[in-house]
């Protein structure tokens, strides 16, 4: 019989991409076939990103890959200056690393529960799965409770999703991070901006709700996911060289890759992303954006053709060599820090 | 040489599931293996959420569909009584529905346009490419800016994507539908309410932020996305007994299966959603999402697991059988339309 | 408890195009977009190789489709002339094919068994499972047999597995077939030859292991693959203008390919394969051969351009629209047979 | 201008793994999520049978791997005596595997060779593609004659392909290797027995129509894969304990399971094998053998629950960290060589 004490045992380890020197094996792969040689030329791609002093560089992230064991890999991203903003899913920055910075953890998941066949006791049990990984519903609830009551210590008005975000890290400072790492602090440190433009589609939603049910006819947080798109906008305004570093595809993908559009709208003739790579598995024949290729984003105006390259891999194969390469080749070490989110303060809050 | 003329020469065609009584056929696929049986079922599924009297029916749309030409099963969907409620990605209902409604079309691409080897040309002549499909940008440039005329011309406060979508319905209905159906203008004139919850993502958040950055510091439209998902999640409360219809993955999935959740936190304990269906290609392994089974959403207590059917399929050969069953069985004829939106009135606008 | 009898009751019926006219729904996707459109477009090609009166068809099989449902799409192919030749893996020709025809079913399985946690007690029941379908072990040992009796019966040499299966068409005329319809029978009929190139690895191999171990040092039948090749390429150089219809892709996509190089090294100058349509979900970005582009095909000299077509779609779907479009479509009425065994029997046989 | 000096340039690099220890990477995946988790488990269960001192590991081969840079790692699975029997398609012994060891290459081809717009000028060439890769088709012609060549060599009488891929080994010991290293010449020299079951398909194919063709009536070399089937079946029996390291699927995978039934028809009741490992991106859901569980083959009596797991990748990423940990863990240092072909030798010759 499963028990919650049986489920929730082995937590979810983080891999730490400072501690292996990827660099010859991702070399070895460069004049070999397929994903292993795209996965170099993807490498070299992202390095050449943190080498152009003039490239900001953003990361965007799709699927479940906090819970999924890459939470180090991207906090060290931000933390070693590898990247200028995110655009995320709410689910990785919200349910999964927030989560994890309030002290809960994500646990493997025995192979039997994958068939689905157990899912009806999960549920008995308050735990949640994601595929092959476990999570303590009741935990989850208070990660979204915790949402609530910073929403309901916000002065009312709309807030872009990063500026709720940079108020969850600004709470962690003050309540303490309760975990090794946390890519939410480590931007809230660093001044690297957050946008999640679907915010209310996870764990930050229900605290929203939660809130401006409460609230009543009175005045509340509301999230304006318009004024995240005009934040973004802005910062290729004034960052006009730009590179993206894409995890799965959905929302963060064309969100990030529309603000070259979006600039031309208001009147500045910017460059399209210089640099692009994507990470995905999904297939380009049924035309979606998460698969579409990023040659077809340069039809649309919004990415360069010489530099992009997309990788056909799951995420947790892929994503330590990719920026594993990155960080011990070292470009980084040199990189101003932009800290954006300075620069957004008099658009976003004055 | 690639001219626009030569381009832009053969419109989609949308298909018309009225005209094709595909019952037989997916009868006969019932007790084959594979993808044709579970399709059989899949439908046998849909075909029973309209016989259900109690049950609430969300269409939840991902992927470039409305472009591929399903925009007529949607919308008379819609038209027919099918559907009561629809959660989006944005290019669905902005970029494409809207846009053929303001009387722009989508135009069926060369085959070797696919090659990507095209796409630096396109960018010249103003043409993007959704993998085989072609948009006069400059057409989706008078599309975005028609939603700003919208957004200007509203009462400055923060709006659910859904209000934002009614005016855009009665912008058509006051300017004139200048296609042969639309989704938007369907759903504006039987009360449908229509969700995007990343709804800046896409023309519309073109519109919006040249919207927002015209008024400057004075009083604007807001896009609340919490709105979105206080809004829907009320519908469940009121209407507990709820089917799911998805098409791709994404946000609009997790949303819509999100209000179970949600109602649970407003104090309501609601039943999850009866019935689901999803047709999609995306592959079970990366533990994304998107291709997550409605098995594992049964662990997180939002998917009921006695009437729930995936269908691997691309969607175009796919949606035309599933919800050509559906007309065709025809139990939507003794359905009491929801008119949701007048219920929504209260909470969104008054 | 699982039992025999609960588990192997529903068999598998196999969808008939012949009572679908799909030609409206088909022509009506031609102006959709991706495998909708491509569909439309294969069944054009598929068409239009039997209108060309000088192509010679070659039907290609792999993956589990007969067990799937689509016996009789194929065994019709063969009798209304849709097809000249046909090229499989061992699996569809033996084991399910030959298998039915001998009186046995393939059998829905029930959903719960997809999630591989009852294949113990499936191995305990003597039940094989394929994905959905169940098959009586029992009753595949016997098919097995019956393959030895057979090559037992056949003079010992070398055959092509051609030669064997059409031995196996006799076996069915002599005994009977207990079967509605079959693709061995049919074919052997009309002398439409059937070519496994691997024919060891199936049933089929089963049988022939088990004759050879008992002839031990005395002659035997041997199956030289060798022969099958030439064979294949004899129809070739003898009929220069042929079309291939692939299903799935493996040995047997190969195999029909390479005729075109094989023909060269006898010194005929043959063209290449005029039209090509493949249903498949392989994904390309492997670089296997199931999923290689029937463009790449053109690099070694083995598909032309002009009239090919890759179908993104699971078989089951696909193949009733692709066939009976053909068949709809009527040109079949006047092709002339082409009765290909009786070309290769001085070659085969003498 | 395509030109054959520009696109035959640089060279496939074949990794070593070596010089790689992947063995702290893979233990950081163990306890990730998804693809990640999944290959460290499978490392492990590869390391397992090398400790396993009564297991024999049959490497199964499909998909173009030794063009993709893969073949020192498996011809470094047979020198250092991780492997005992390879079961593989033809195209990588003996178009890639072979023809490298004649002292040809395969090359490197620019990204925008895989649009597949350049075919009909590769083809004029005589250059052939894969997917990213090429080859030149001249070399390969060469290829097929020098197997014409070998089997006009032989005495005529039906082979396994065992049997004549040793041939094919003998040559290069005769003639000489041209290549640093090779599968079939390391196999050849440790008696590692190499079975390709549609061994017509593929260069050899080419060669053996050839020489059938010269021989006319006169006696000829033949192919029997029931010989192939019978000898494998034969290591079973006599080494009942066998692990499966699948790359891919297709006909090897099945191959080399159902050896567990062969054994069982000539009457020797063995284990199913205990250990195997799969390396694939097909996608379960289209019910081909290529993508089916090693839990559904357990259902089939073939393959053991206990230490099974699939592992979705595409084969240059996962292979090198799989076998790479195999290596660095060290249990082959202490494994007896089986010299497999020794005890053939009775079976297939005498």
């Amino acid at each position: 019989m499963l028990t919650r004490e049986g489920l929730l045992k082995t937590p979810i380890r983080h891999i730490d991409f400072t501690q292996h020197n990827v660099v010859p094996l991702v070399d070895a792969m460069r004049d070999m076939a397929f994903s292993a040689r795209d996965l170099a030329r993807a490498a070299d791609i992202a390095e050449r990103m943190t080498r152009d002093p003039e490239c900001g560089i953003i990361l965007c992230l799709a699927g479940s890959l906090i819970s999924a064991g890459l939470k180090k890999v991207f906090a060290d991203a931000v933390r070693f200056n590898m990247v200028d903003a995110i655009v995320s899913t709410g689910a990785n920055i919200v349910d999964q690393d927030f989560f994890e910075a309030l002290g809960f953890r994500h646990y493997v998941g025995e192979e039997k529960l994958r068939s689905g066949m157990f899912d009806a006791e999960l549920r008995e049990l308050h735990i949640d799965r994601i595929y092959d990984t476990l999570i303590d519903e009741d935990q989850l609830r208070i990660c979204d409770d915790t949402v609530r009551q910073i929403a309901d210590s916000l002065e009312p008005r709309p807030y872009s999703s990063r500026e709720f975000i940079r108020a969850m890290g600004e709470y962690l400072q003050t309540h303490g991070v309760k975990s090794d790492c946390s890519i939410v602090y480590e931007a809230y440190k660093n001044d690297v901006p957050i946008f999640v433009p679907a915010f209310s589609d996870c764990s930050a939603g229900f605290g929203l709700v939660a809130h401006q049910h409460a609230r009543g006819d009175a005045p509340k947080v509301t999230i304006d996911s318009a004024k995240d798109f005009y934040e973004l906008t802005q910062l290729k305004i004034q960052n006009p060289v730009t590179g993206l570093f894409m995890v799965g595809g959905g929302v963060p993908k064309n969100f990030a890759q529309d603000i070259v559009v979006a600039a031309d709208i208001l009147g500045h003739e910017v460059p399209m992303h210089k640099y692009a790579v994507q990470v995905t598995v999904a297939d380009v024949r049924d035309g979606a954006l998460s698969s579409s290729t990023l040659k077809e984003a340069s039809s649309w105006g919004k990415v360069d053709l010489a530099y992009e390259q997309m990788v056909y891999s799951e995420a947790t194969l892929a994503v330590p060599l990719l920026l594993g390469y990155v960080y011990h080749k070292g470009a980084w070490k040199g990189r101003a820090a932009r800290r954006w989110n300075r620069k957004l303060e008099p658009v976003g809050v004055a």
